[in-house]
């Protein structure tokens, strides 16, 4: 089975307590509405690659650990896009929850995909009981206080912050839980695979910013030129639109050498190359090259 | 040291997170806005209660499975009295968190409230490992779908539903979990403790039902005769007010008649019909008598 077959039936065994009886079927409906149709899911993927380079022994556990962290991803936009913070009308080219099922039901659709997240890790490591605890460790690190993707939202609401620094550790904080927990539900030591996530975490941020500044609405699915719009910080403003593809290009060779020493270094190293350039149009990527 | 000092330092010791470097200062004040000062603890404090029959061993892991259950509590009320739902002004005397803190804030307070619970099984788990599973098993079935808080919450946007028992079925489902974790975090088997749980969230509607109809709201903390202003289905209006009360000492006896067998059975069910008597107060529980 390929591995975003693998993630979409993960994905879809997980979202089945939404047909259990009792459960209100507009919440199952928003709740499938915030997780399908797929994304890229570069984070779940990023967790299966991890596992595999470790020496995967426990396919269920890693599984768990990739859908976790899809799962608390899709809960962060379902909330992140609310009327309150980004008011965002569309997501992944659909109306966003709230659009389609108002306000009420967007709060709760985040809020079970968060618990859904933990219901997953746990049924998912019922075979290898002992790695549960590092698991939902790391993603809450990655998402509750002091510095996950919720305090990074939180610091919106500061009246002084580096708001470009926290939006990026914001992004980072996801990734690295996805690296760390990908080693984790393998069996192996989750912290060496820190560095590895957060390097990943600044790539996919300047690949974004790129694709804020050469995308068309239509293929990135929401709104494009919102960084020169908003006056945010953006590799491209920063760097110019080679520099940003060459900055890309650099910190995918860092995130190679971060690969810390595993059963599938090699592998695992070529496929983070490809995977980090394939973030952009090939066309630009060839600039890169 | 007695249980209110315990529950409430254990809940301090989750909360010390909020301090930790990196954590934003607001989203931190509207976690402790949503947590202190103290409302009557009833879950914890049955989660305690429970593990102690259950011949409790290890504490730390008591103390998680109940503090788990509180955050969740406290993490229900702060999204339940958001502006899209009750709109609420006041919470326990004091104003609610959207209008403390902003209704970012209190998105994030409430979400970082679910993620903190996990949190801290998962460190207070450390010790006994192969119970976590369970707990974090536990605490969503009585938080997600198919049929926790959230879920009962959502069938407010269902067009058809049976909104009296759904509220019950809420109210329910946190005591259920209270008591299983109870049981769980002691390393009993957590299914048979169920039925007491059950009861005692139903106990605990009468008596919230008898209260709304009696207090004043500087009493309460809250706005008093709601039931009557919204015609909502109340023991009150549907037994009048002493069948209310006898109705509550039927369902203590109830609760006290599902105490499953374990070493403290009889002290937990004397606790069981003190603490449910006094849901009420005692001019009124004297009616009961």
């Amino acid at each position: 089975m390929d591995v975003m077959t693998r993630i979409e039936r993960a994905l879809q065994t997980a979202l089945a307590r939404t047909g259990q009886p009792g459960c209100p079927p507009r919440l199952g409906q928003a709740m499938h509405h915030a997780v399908f149709p797929r994304g890229a899911r570069i984070r779940p993927r990023l967790t299966l690659a991890v596992a595999a380079a470790c020496g995967e022994d426990a396919p269920a556990v890693s599984d768990a650990a990739a859908i976790g962290i899809e799962l608390m991803h899709c809960a962060s936009l379902v909330h992140d896009d609310l009327p309150c913070f980004d008011d965002a009308d569309t997501r992944r080219g659909r109306p966003s929850v709230h659009r389609a099922f108002g306000e009420p039901l967007a709060v709760l659709a985040g809020d079970a995909l968060i618990v859904l997240a933990y219901q997953t890790l746990a049924q998912g490591a019922a075979a290898q009981p002992l790695r549960l605890g590092q698991l939902v460790l790391t993603l809450g690190q990655a998402v509750g206080v002091p510095c996950g993707i919720v305090a990074g939202q939180a610091w919106e609401c500061e009246p002084a912050a580096d708001l470009a620094q926290y939006q990026r550790e914001k992004t980072g904080a996801l990734f690295a839980a996805a690296t760390v927990s990908g080693a984790v539900a393998a069996g192996s030591e989750g912290e060496p695979w820190r560095g590895l996530g957060a390097a990943l975490g600044e790539a996919f941020q300047v690949a974004d910013d790129i694709l804020d500044a050469t995308s068309d609405a239509a293929t990135l699915g929401k709104p494009v030129g919102q960084d020169l719009a908003h006056a945010r910080p953006s590799a491209v403003c920063q760097l110019g639109l080679d520099g940003a593809i060459m900055h890309l290009r650099h910190l995918a060779e860092e995130a190679v050498d971060a690969v810390p020493s595993c059963l599938g270094q090699s592998a695992l190293r070529s496929h983070i190359l490809t995977e980090t350039l394939r973030l952009i149009p090939q066309e630009l990527a060839r600039t890169a090259a």
